[in-house]
């Protein structure tokens, strides 16, 4: 595997593996109250897109790292809603 | 310009844009408390490597996205530091 390769999985992997403590964080807290509702809202519509765009390429590391991290941004979006 | 193509710049777009709001809020209310440190410091690393990659790749549109998201992940850190 040449070392852009290697180079775009490890972006991926700590770009998407990055939401998971704030996950967390907001899960434990029950407290969302620094977060931008509008940041994840518009973030979540980016991963869409790019969701739909690694389907188009057939790119299984872009499928992969936009669905767990539109997971994580919606989970995030809902405790917003939840517990403002 | 194909559709992808297309689908490929909104969606670098809307996930570089969705942070400016939180650096904005975050700025104006001198407050970071609910964001967690792990997730930005992480992001940021991640979002190096795209820039390397996209470097790599010769690729304008990854340069710029994540130049732009690199800046907001990293003025982030910073005001999470400072306001803590």
């Amino acid at each position: 595997m040449e070392f852009q390769e290697v180079l775009g999985y490890l972006a991926a992997f700590l770009t998407t593996a990055s939401f998971l403590p704030q996950v967390y964080k907001s899960w434990k807290t029950k407290s969302t109250e620094g977060l931008s509702l509008t940041m994840y809202t518009v973030f979540f519509l980016g991963i869409v897109c790019w969701l739909i765009y690694g389907i188009f390429l057939n790119s299984l590391p872009i499928i992969l790292a936009n669905t767990i991290t539109g997971v994580s941004a919606f989970s995030l979006i809902l405790m917003k809603l939840k517990y403002k």
